[in-house]
């Protein structure tokens, strides 16, 4: 079976349009307001920008914290989260009477990956209320809600299961929501991200076969991500930064033979530091002079050679998926019902 | 709260004694055999070598094996599993009709974590008809089963639990089933490490408070351990490892630029290449020429730094866990019943 | 909302074939055979019969057993199953390497209800290995297997749901999966139906609507169920029909006072005893005279007047139906491909 | 095995204080208030009443409601729940500081039988965080809490993993959850009783072998329970019952070849119908003389001859068990902690 492995193919899928901007430290314009300790961050991603960071034309909004563990920050992002949903229901031009079909993406028996099925399990589905031609309240929309399950599980594929079901009882909105791989590992399970352009599994743009989006079912389509994960390459790739980092650092404050450091100092110092070209050679000789683009291809030689498709997670991630569905299927069930739900 | 890390206690936690005994190559007689693909290795921990390799004294079988997902491997495991643990059991001494109690530890909430709890799911539970003065088979051992669950969902130590309940019921043997972390990825779900040594959470000899064991509950215990993660440290370690001598592979068959590997020789050209001192220092500068304890360190201590605690899993862990738990509960119900169950 | 219940609609909903015809004690052909203690009823419904009971013209097979909880008795009903399902496969002319949709109806959460989902949970599917090109073994068939879930928790049909997944990805079979109402306590956990007619929820002939059938599909469609639970009405009725030969039982025998039975001759003695209009009355006055539809209906009546939609299943339902789960999934299985799997 | 069975054991189980009382219409002091329409009852059973009613001496609290699955009734039925626990709780002298431990009865597999694990997966736990010294803050108290399981799955009796827990851990108070089986079919699922006397599987007062109580236990006791079930003989009993007065009513009202009945007035036009014994004759016969105690003891007898060991339960007994876990977890929460959690 002896196929050969190409690095050009090596490109890391970057799901978050905030890693993408940040990673090509290019020159896209963003729209930032803070809420205590939540960010949002708004990127209108034009023709021009969607051909550099390879992302599609569409809305991106982007809202940060640092934990939805503890109860009173859970309760901020979830206001956060409904007034941006709400917004971008509302600039999708979505009546208030509209049917919505809400899908959850993932696989429920996979802890990191059953977001999508968490939530739907307490989405406010009322659809057959209205089927069924029973008195709903006038404040409650036209919801139905499913989770497709994974290809591994059903043999078939995700956008075939979503596309028939859409076509068969045409929904005026598609809320699709998912699981995703960050780029960086501070990210995980510490964003959400809402997008009108869709899903795209696999890569960027150009591959509309598997895409589930506007273009490929006739009906607007937004699409909530949460990353989760990251690529086992992830995490090598930011600790082999950081040990650059950290070993320039202890040489420049002599104290290589010590080796003790303070914790809550340390983040900030080696952070931002800036290495020079004969300070990496010095610290991690070839190894250092590579490029960022090439460390990571080879990272993922690396590891695809070995065989090893893992992932990496946080030991908490039962607990904080469940927090994170909560916000989501919360803030969805009030975003689309204006009575009390 | 900046309290301070020292490096010393950045041992890595190794669960199997395998990985031990590789990791120190030393001198520590091992007895092997294999069973088509399967391989057995049996190590007798004496006072001497539990000196050296921080190991409580006592047996320790390990059954390493490349996959269970294939339903032919997957008996063939099963069959050597069950002669080993029966063998075992003989071994001290548990007459064919004492009582056995079987607890599987860990958070059914966490895939990575939940074998032990899905083992118990299909354990053949008898006790209750012995107490109920049923008419059962005489093949039939009374047995009971239990998972205690994890401190993060009862607020209760698991040993407090498990010492509990023992006391109480007074079982014969305890069977404990455990998901271990591996300190190579290559060894996660592919291998079961059977010992009548117990359970040591946190670390090695010495620390008897939180250890379930003949010596803090008085009667035999068989753990039963399979590994399902590592450390995001072991897997940065892992990958640098192999880094290097990839990096050494490329520039002596002088195709840097090429970069194209055929994945299935490669593997074996570069796992056993042997790099020296100099030709580290060339691939990657201070951190090529540090000790592999200290780079361990050093990788733990940057990790720790930015409070990444993670764990690395296989992507389809769902279904090798599934499949895993049904060989150890399948295996431990052939082991304990006489009659085909 | 005073809307006015007439109780022409109360027909009793019978799910299995045999109730229909040993209710209706009418003369329709069936072939019966015994495999040990498991008794196989096959019937073919035409044009004649169909009119008179009111079931879809076709082939219906009635797998009877005594329990499932034993293994042994499990393999020899799982055996029978296989050899059943195969023939129903082979003399539907359907190829062996025709692909296969294998749909679990019913909800995951409510026991009684899980059987469609927790089969399909266990379904061996490999059409994505087909997709993906994969190596597949010779012996192995595509398949694909789904739960729809349940309208009360999507908000969709579930015709709707598998009428547009087989549009999608056009099976050559469909397998379908359901728990059924039985309409006597007796049988339930204890039959399997096969049949070609496919599935008709609400009632018989005529309402093609909601059927998922070969004549709604374009494919063959042949539904296995297992009768689950009964509806309230049926537990009154079946109890009151005893009550009645109780009570004539223990007078005839002047034992009213001792009022003390030995249960395993007393079921034989009353299950056959017809009792006289004459002793009917005396028994249970105006309710003893009503024949068995009347009585049927008012007890109906009753108890939809009370708003009691009660569903009546055995406290060990649970592990009946792990195991009942277990003989489908694995037979089908077993049917579906040639290899062992 | 033909043993024999006396029907002076069928004494039909009660757990609810309420229906107790109501069945045997006797003169127990109750106080009873309504908010909207949650309706409270409180009654002190002394000495006396004790002999009378069979049922420990303490204090019951019964908290009636109509449906948990509007939003609006769950969040009053909530209220009221944490205002009564609060109290019972003060009055049983425990401190603020004082620590507690939650046990969820029942059996996670089986929907009806699942009230108690579904609400220990929704406590908040902090005990091991006193353990391990983290900080807390001042309005959080130290909790555990804990799923036994059901002696089917373990093989061990409940109150014996309960008892050893405590003798462990030693809480100063134990909150226990059960799902209750109800003598009416009108209470399942609509009430909630609190009590101080613990939990007494099987029968009464006087079997204090597998009682788990403060007698058994030491520590103060309190258990809440919900019945969301009847016994099958219960829902025969309640439906023959209202038969005779169906049958006398549409006699009375000449309609009885009409049978046609608006369900809105039926019901309290027939409700409180009482018949005389001629009706009674006429209408059902011996069945119809009988005594309600002989009635009932009539029915467990066939319903135990024929072995058929059913459970009546509602149709959409997942979707409202997850509502009153929803309540009961967040009021225990609530209950026991000051800061909102």
């Amino acid at each position: 079976m002896g196929h050969e492995i190409d690095l050009k193919n090596y490109e890391i899928r970057t799901d978050l349009v905030l890693d993408t901007i940040e990673n090509n430290e290019m020159n896209i314009k963003t729209d930032t307001y803070n809420d205590g300790n939540v960010k949002v961050t708004k990127v209108n991603v034009d023709e021009d920008s969607s051909r550099i960071i390879n992302k599609k034309v569409g809305n991106y909004i982007t809202i940060e914290f640092d934990d939805v563990t503890d109860t009173e920050n859970k309760n901020k992002v979830e206001v956060v989260f409904v007034n941006e949903l709400k917004e971008m229901i509302y600039s999708l031009g979505i009546k208030e009477d509209a049917t919505v079909l809400v899908i959850g993406l993932g696989n429920a028996k996979s802890t990191p990956d059953s977001l999508g099925p968490k939530v739907i399990e307490n989405i406010l589905v009322t659809r057959h209320l209205f089927i069924l031609d029973e008195d709903v309240s006038s404040g409650i929309r036209e919801v139905s809600a499913m989770s497709p399950g994974v290809m591994a599980s059903t043999g078939i594929e995700t956008v075939d299961i979503v596309t028939s079901i859409v076509d068969k009882i045409k929904p005026s909105l598609l809320l699709i929501i998912d699981a995703l791989a960050a780029s960086t590992i501070g990210r995980i399970n510490k964003s959400i991200q809402i997008t009108d352009t869709g899903i795209h599994p696999g890569s960027g743009v150009g591959n509309m076969r598997k895409e589930i989006s506007s273009d490929t079912l006739g009906i607007p389509v937004i699409a909530i991500g949460i990353p989760t994960v990251v690529e086992s390459s992830t995490i090598v790739y930011d600790t082999i930064n950081y040990l650059f980092k950290h070993i320039s650092y202890i040489k420049d404050n002599q104290n290589m033979n010590k080796l003790i450091v303070n914790r809550y100092n340390y983040l900030d110092k080696i952070k931002d530091k800036d290495l020079t070209m004969e300070e990496k050679k010095e610290m991690a000789g070839l190894l250092g002079q590579l490029s960022d683009t090439d460390k990571k291809n080879l990272i993922n030689e690396v590891l695809n050679a070995l065989n090893y498709n893992f992932i990496v997670t946080p030991k908490e991630v039962d607990f904080q998926i469940e927090r994170l569905a909560s916000v989501i299927s919360s803030g969805i069930n009030r975003s689309l019902h204006k009575e009390e739900v």
